[in-house]
């Protein structure tokens, strides 16, 4: 089968594999339909992500259809359409008890990155039945890829760890996937403003017709002081971090009012400085979190209602064959103003 | 009256005063009995406490009686004895409405700071009706002290935003007078394990005797692994942080489990490192807080039904006249032994 | 001053009296703008309310301009526009530290009940730094009266504590003004499904254009059936009753799912039947609550921010003077399609 | 192999039965060691579990050890002890996902109802991998027992429900095995009084020496106004209801304050009187639940710290050969003062 393959630092091709097999009695095996590039799998292309070896069939999102599963599979059959979840969760380990599946002992995100992943043909999907979910009939198989990850994401370590709640008030900083994703499910709980902020006036032009109240460009440095002003010297209740570095960190802790959350989704890279002399006490709560996927059930209910329209997300779309072009799109979304590609396998 | 002023970095002293009169309809003044002194106070010697004055009568605890009241006080009359509260709170704001009263737009920690303390014959309190509670028929005085800061901070800011829950594994990182009030309180949760980590070998054993189930000693830098050791390598679910300074701050980082809740106490002079590029995935919760005794009402049951004994944290006692004997003894703790010292009005 | 005086059951007259003059330190007097009739008035008129002696001014609703502020009242001066809160609260009693204004120990809801309200010209505020809020610039007052009683209710004892949620099914017997209170707001936190039952189809296409995704006639005795099979046999996550007999809180118990929230909004006069020998194995909670308008900030911000139009649910419009005729309006809701009538003073 | 088996309405025996076998690759086989009888066994011999046919063996509760496993378990193997939860949870479906494992769409309270229990040599487990949990190293069997069913249900329907918190004040209305449960694990959070009601004094003074603050004898009927007098008026924050009848439900409803919880535990079978007439204003809310045991591995953890001692609840002990007469000690519990009887297999 063809799958796009790590092949070290800097280094990637499509290539035919061995189409995967079963390995142990609770896997399933998917043919994969629709997938998709994160911001992580550029990270795993720069080097940055120790666990993922060269050889690696890269991906971790996606939509399929059942080839076959283990004699331990219970809710799936060959045939089912299924949203697979970038977290693979056993379901019984202390951390799954809690609906912490990213701490899996057996799991967590290994998809695409300790094991292979889902740009490929086919993909092997341990412990299937508390790791896919069934595709309700008539569903939206492209907004449903959006599901595997970036909603989840977006909705638990940005939303739902930063307490939005009806008639507050909150600041995401980033407006790049993860943060439109933050500020598509922010809306769920009617918060009375959100303040997008960003260096791109594009991306700040998509928050807007996403729903974003305010837009700020924080290139002129005063990103911080223009909040202020916007919310009465307050802070804001949420401060969202939606891209991984020291800067943007240290902006949301310029933000945060007195008793607000500063909620973390970045993946940083190096350590951020954390201003106690300031904050120790001012009633901040500070989160981080790997996605656990846990509020996948929901994120199905709300798009079936209509509740969100996770298609506004996807900016393109490719073939697998052309998923080479598909990366070269998406790392370069500052001219190609990608948000999300579609891949169809 | 006698009243014990700050004079200026390193300078105190036990002065004559004007007795406070009322100000405000919503003010009482009190005439004190007992009064205790906080790190706080020797922090304000220091000159760390830039809204604090030289001229300031220092101290924000104690328990009195009234000696009178401004027309707008409905719920207390003169000769009512009183536990003043270190927080002052107006309870109309929006932080008050929040039951955030330590940043009460119009109060929070001003008494001995930006007003004149209760280290003095008499004490002018401001919201008298939310800033005060009255002492229950046959309580212990003393023990009530303990109420007015350590014990709601140690609970307020370690135990409850630290999540202690039945079951769990706490560190408490500092085993001084707010470390013992997190670990005195921690135990209204019954946690299965509460391990106390400090530098003074007498601390911990009076940590012991106050029912922590293991002591660290960190000088030998190696707490951080004895913790993993002790936790089979989770690491532990409460990281309380008591002491206020980068490299306690860092080894509550060190200590939490995925998932866990670091909850910082200390008082932070400088800024701390936050290793992000280790704790993004980790699902970790980080949470300061200035306490804002909303849980004294609580602290007043559990002490009146005798679940805890605030006694345990007094190891002396002086008369008003001896204050600056009681400073010293309290300032060199390491060598006195000190916890919290009573000083008789 | 004109004003709307109960007469004892059944007996009502506009007339002439006193203004009202401040008694307590803490009293404002303000001059009503506007005010409504809520059903509770009707159930004093039927003679239900006990705690209502004829004699008494009703109303417990409305915005106005404070016409003379108490020694004590610090918040507000003579001139400002006030939204009045259907529960008066002192702010310091145990009950009001929990924010559980509704059962203040000097308060709760005693306007237009216990002490005159006001359907008038004028009305005593009491504790009128707790218990009126300033209204914004520009806020536009009609709609800021549906927030004396109203959402708040809708809200707090429907939505909230229903515990709807993202994705969550709701259903609300009950398409009177209540209801539809608690269906506006039940919007703040994108439920997947709303069910709207009553026996009134004007009320029903009411909901639906108020966001209702379903509505169900009860008046063929098989709403229970219809909801059963509008959720796959499941029920509902959420049911708020929201008319006050035994037929419809049983209605409730029959369409809530396992693990689900029966929250009671209805003023009910009899008792009713706990289906126990049905319910103790599956997992329910039930709720009752008099509003505490403890939300009436929160519902502030979203009026502010537009995430709601408190207008919608205003049918009529009358002047002080044909009061009486308000109420025959109000009182012959089937016929008039009255929901909200707004009074002019 | 030798088991209990029950015969239709009234009629029990101790037979010769076929050991069990693998059924699905999830299950296991486990050998009994120790189990015990259940209120709800005696409900079932009354007839009135229609779910529970004759030739059902009984019992949902006890340890053993794993004699065999199907090809889908993982988490154990042959030789491994232990604890058997009364509740099997599948572990993937909608409710367990939840943490309601109660409900669990292919599992829940069906052992020694709809299928074969646990009063017999050998049993077979659905669901092994999340229904069984690993015995520590050096746990006590018998203790362990009390976490099958007894522990997590007196927590989770009582005091879990009805938020026991420091400081708070719980009634419980009846103190047999389950209400004594309740009060073991009530003491996890610290409340100001514990007021134990029942009518039989023996129960009482066992209650008094397990830690209730203060026992009340209802045999007068007088027990909620000796309550309120208790109280100071105010009621109970947490009323717990472990009985099951109409009329202990009622006092709950007379004993709890505005603001509280009542917590049912009991198994009831017929409706009771829910006086919404005085309750819609009171903001109570009321729970009802099968135990999830979700709270099991908390349990084990305070089991091991020695923070609870379960064999507090154990008075009596027999092997199974003589479990006829245990059913007869644990019947007859006014005469014999049986709370929970061990049966070694």
């Amino acid at each position: 089968m063809k799958a796009l393959v790590y092949l070290g630092p800097g280094q990637k091709d499509l290539r035919d594999c061995p189409k995967p097999t079963l390995v142990d009695a609770t896997d399933a095996i998917v043919r994969m339909r629709k997938t998709t590039i994160c911001g992580t799998d550029l990270h795993i292309l720069k080097g940055d992500v120790a666990t993922c070896s060269p050889g690696r069939v890269l991906g971790h999102e996606g939509v399929g259809v059942i080839d076959s599963v283990g004699a331990g599979v219970t809710a799936f059959k060959t045939g089912d359409r299924v949203l697979i979840s970038c977290i693979s969760a056993c379901g019984r380990c202390e951390p799954c008890r809690k609906g912490m599946y990213s701490h899996c002992v057996h799991g967590g995100w290994i998809l695409g990155n300790s094991i292979d992943g889902t740009q490929a043909e086919f993909v092997r999907i341990p412990f299937a039945d508390t790791s896919l979910y069934p595709i309700p009939e008539g569903a939206d198989e492209e907004a449903l890829v959006m599901l595997s990850d970036i909603l989840p994401t977006g909705f638990e370590c940005g939303v739902q760890n930063g307490k939005v709640a009806p008639g507050s008030t909150v600041a995401i900083v980033g407006s790049g996937p993860i943060g439109l994703a933050a500020l598509l499910t922010a809306q769920f709980y009617s918060p009375a403003e959100v303040i997008m902020i960003d260096l791109d006036d594009n991306r700040l032009a998509v928050a807007k017709s996403f729903g974003a109240t305010h837009v700020v460009n924080s290139a002129d440095g005063k990103a911080a002081a223009t909040v202020m002003t916007l919310t009465g010297g307050r802070g804001v209740d949420t401060a969202i971090e939606a891209v991984g570095i020291p800067a943007t960190f240290n902006l949301c802790e310029e933000l945060v009012a007195a008793g607000g959350t500063i909620a973390n989704i970045g993946v940083h890279g190096v350590k951020v400085d954390l201003h106690l002399e300031k904050l120790w006490s001012r009633n901040v709560t500070i989160t981080t979190r790997l996605v656990d996927t846990s509020s996948t059930p929901m994120l199905l209910k709300v798009v079936h209602a209509k509740r969100i329209d996770p298609q506004r997300l996807i900016t393109h779309r490719f073939e697998l064959a052309r998923i080479l072009e598909a990366y070269e799109t998406f790392g370069r979304a500052a001219t190609t103003k990608a948000l999300k590609v579609i891949i169809q396998a």
